[in-house]
This record gives structure tokens, sequence and C-alpha cells, in this order.
């Protein structure tokens, strides 16, 4: 969405995927999209569903005019909760992947991103969620401060992350002052590049942990991602006592894509989500 | 600091007070500086002092070589503290004006700014100090972050702003949940610009208020700043139920930079700090 008109998404999909697409088939092919593409900066707005509800609901899709007779593209809308107000496009349908395996169980949900997000389910129902900017402060302090002097484009240190965020969960209200710390530490106390980095880390995941405690203690929480990121989330929570389960993000996105379809669609995949994903994956 | 090299400081002094020198001074004119141009990456370094100790100290300047023979510039050290590891520049001169105006008492000064200080005076000795990545943090937000689409470049609305701080004095930890209401609040509630504004503003100063609650309870707090960044942290410690004390920053400033030069030297001074403020305000 940041780098597409509204008028790009449809050449950008069938640059994508376009030879998957039979010449002449005899009825449009469904394309089940999630994501940013539903905003109203996006490809065509699909109105957010208010929670508590389920992750996604069949037949309430936005329809997304399309030149290419071949395409019959649906965007699934994002979830809306009032008080507090806040936000989400594309976890729910992760969210719908996650129910689709557990059942519609109480779980907590932690999903670590850009905007992280803190879900909890009740019966298989999205009933409340938080969204943490903690990624994206990471990136926008790191390029933009005066820590970007101090902080290594990359490289870690274990003990400088999980000492932060051991910091963080006994002093929740100090963040803007200990962030302060990275630039005063690099230059009184030789805090490395790499030390920098993982202490920056570590004070704003600590900082969501700490104010997400009523979530994550004492009850298991499904962790949501993929790669470093999630990683580093989850030796966090296991620092602090909670019991962290990696869940696979992908194949939630397509177990949730495919629940949109109802159970009649689904049968008609010919490719399994992880068969699908694989296949996607070759191409790019 | 940010835009010159370290050979660009002469001739940016000369430009700016060159007409101040005699054309043929009997002896070199004393210059005294006090700020970023004491870094490592400034001017000549000044290495810091440790607190606890006084805001400056006579005889421990950092001699600054210079081309112009009718100069002889001296730098004020910043100081610094070890636990937590804290640096400032430029702010101790400031609260050696604070002093010599008070006298040798207890005090809490809080210096609004890009790095807000925090500082705790015993006896008119530096005891120790915080810094906030505050008004920074305001700035790589508001010009980098997804709050970017929804904040305004100005405008205020005085009732998101005292709300913003009352919340972070109820909740310290929320912080980083809270900035992403901004964006909610903008998407699902209609919050307009100015007051997304001053929401971030308000959560960013009440997070700072929260964290150095133990500074102002109960206690008078001496503002140091100038203009509406200053005027904002006044009315959320008002609203907090502190008694904030506005003090002139530039006067103080002007008092410390004389106090440095020592009781001598001051009575060679033709113009008070005042007048020489005004001065120099009428020159640029």
């Amino acid at each position: 969405m940041g780098t597409l008109a509204s008028d790009g998404y449809e050449p950008a999909l069938l640059k994508l995927a376009g030879s998957f697409l039979p010449k002449n088939p005899e009825k449009p092919v469904p394309v089940i999209v999630c994501g940013m593409a539903g905003a109203k900066q996006g490809w065509t707005e699909a109105a957010y569903r208010a929670v508590p509800c389920k992750p996604v609901a069949e037949g309430q899709m936005a329809q997304v005019p399309t030149r290419d007779p071949r395409l019959s593209v649906s965007i699934v809308p994002g979830l809306c909760q009032t008080k507090p107000a806040n936000v989400m496009r594309g976890e729910e349908t992760q969210l719908a992947g996650l129910v689709s395996r557990l059942g519609a169980i109480d779980a907590t949900v932690c999903m670590p991103g850009t905007h992280s997000k803190w879900v909890r389910l009740e019966a298989g129902q999205v009933a409340s969620f938080a969204t943490f900017m903690t990624g994206e402060l990471f990136a926008v302090i790191a390029a933009h401060s005066i820590l970007r002097k101090t902080i290594a484009a990359q490289g870690e240190d274990r003990e400088a992350y999980l000492g932060a965020v051991s910091e963080m969960l006994d002093d929740p209200g100090g963040l803007t002052g200990a962030l302060f710390s990275i630039r005063a530490g690099a230059l009184l106390a030789g805090l490395d590049g790499a030390a920098a980095r993982s202490r920056l880390s570590g004070l704003l995941i600590g900082a969501e942990l700490a104010a997400s405690r009523a979530q994550w203690e004492r009850r298991a929480v499904h962790l949501v991602g993929a790669g470093s990121l999630t990683a580093a989330y989850s030796i966090a929570l296991e620092s602090a006592g909670a019991k962290p389960v990696q869940e696979d993000a992908e194949a939630l996105t397509l177990a949730g894509l495919a629940q949109v379809r109802g159970p009649m669609s689904r049968t008609m995949l010919r490719d399994t989500p992880q068969r699908l994903s694989r296949r996607l994956s070759e191409r790019t």
C-alpha cells in the first residue's frame, strides 16, 4: 500500500500470479486478498468489522472491480475496536487460520511486527486487541534520532537485549528516559553498536511486554510471526517466565484465506496451503 | 554541531559577533562558549565533569586554539553521571545561572527540550539528573512514522493534550500502545490533525512526568525554557498538582556564562546579561 496507487494493484497481482490463471476460464477465478489492500488508500476499501466477532466471516468481503475478466477479486475486511480505538488488517486472516486449527478456544495471541498486536480470543472470537508501535519505533529511532550515531546496522548482544527487557518489566514507565541511556552509554561506557542495537530492541519489546503483562502471565501465548523478530519476542517472553508457542505465520495466513472461501470452496483448492506457499516461493 | 565541521566554528563566531571585537586589542578578548561546541564532534572537546559537583567550575574550561589573535576562546565542560549513564552540555551553564540567583539551595529543575533534563540540585551542587528523549521522539514520530498521516503541522487542542498527559500519569507503561491509538482514533473516531498533534505531545510529556513524579510531587519545580514547549510543560505540571516556577532560560544562560568568568572578571563586563542579550537580539 505504501508504494501502489489504487490502479496499481491489478497489474501488480497479474505480474506476481498471472501465470496461475487459465487462459479462458469458464468463470472468473476467485482471488482472495487480505491486509492493507483493503485500506481506504488501498485497492478497494473493505470496511472494518467491529469486535467482538469471528476473525473472518464468509459473505462479508469487499468485491473489487477488475479489468481482466479472468479475475474475481475480494478483500477480507480488517477488524476495529471502539474502546480503546484500534484497528487491524491482515492479522484477522491469520487469527482465522489459528482458530481453524485450535477450534473455538480461549487464547492469547502475540503478533510481532511494525505494529505488534496482542489479541484475546474467546470461544474462537476476537474479544479485544491492542497494538504497539514497537517495530516502527525501532525503525524511526534507529534511522532518524541521535541514537543513529550509536546503533549498528546489524549484530546482536543477547545480554544487552535481555537486560533491557528486564529493565522495562521492572520499570514500565522508564522508556523515554532509558532510550537516552543508549547514547550516554556509548559516550561514557563504550557501549558498542551491536549492544546498542540490542538494547534499543530490548527496551521497546520490554515496554510492550510490560504493558501486556496481564495477557501472558499464567497463560500460554501463541506467537505468530517469523524470523529474528519473533525469535526475539520468544526469548524475552521465556525470560519473563511466559510460555510462548511458536506458530507458522505463513501457514496460518493461507489457512485463514482458505477459511474465508467457506467449506465447499476449500475442497476446490488443488493445493494445500503449504504446497501453494512453496509454489509461490519458487516463483519469487 | 549538527552542521559545522570543527574548523567551521571560528568563522561562524566571527560572522555572528566579530564586530564586537576591538580592531587591535591589547590582549585577546575572552569568549566563553557552552553547549555542544564542547562535544567530541564539536569545536574542541571539553571533557565532562562528573556529578555530584558544582554546575560550573572556574579554571576547568577547555581552551580552544584560534587563528584570529583577537580571540581567547574557552568552552564550559558538560556534566556526566555514571549510574545511570547520562550526559549534559549547555544545561550546566543555565544551572550555574540559577544557583547564582537562588544560592546554594536544594531544588528540582526541569529543562524541556529535544532531550529534556530533570536535575536535582543539592546545596547548589548537581546531585543527579535524568534525560528524556521527549522532544526528539515527538519530531521523529511526527515526521517519519505512520502517525505523520494523522498529525497536523501545527494547531493545538488543550483537551486532547491534557487528556493524554493524564492517561500517561495513570498508566506510565502504556506509551507505545497509546501512540497507535492516535492512528486508530483518526481512522475510527475522526480525531483531527491538531488534536492528534496535541495528543502525541501529551503522551510523550505525560510519560516524562510519570517517570519523574518523585521529582515534582510535593516540591516546587524550576522550569527552564521558553516558548510553547515550556508552556506545555507548565500546564501539564499544574494539571498534575505540581507548582512550576517559570525561569528565563536566556537570562540564566548569560548569568551562568558570567559566573564562569569568576568574580573579578564579572565586574569587567560592561553589560548586564539582559542588556547583552538585547544587543545580540538586535543583531540577528
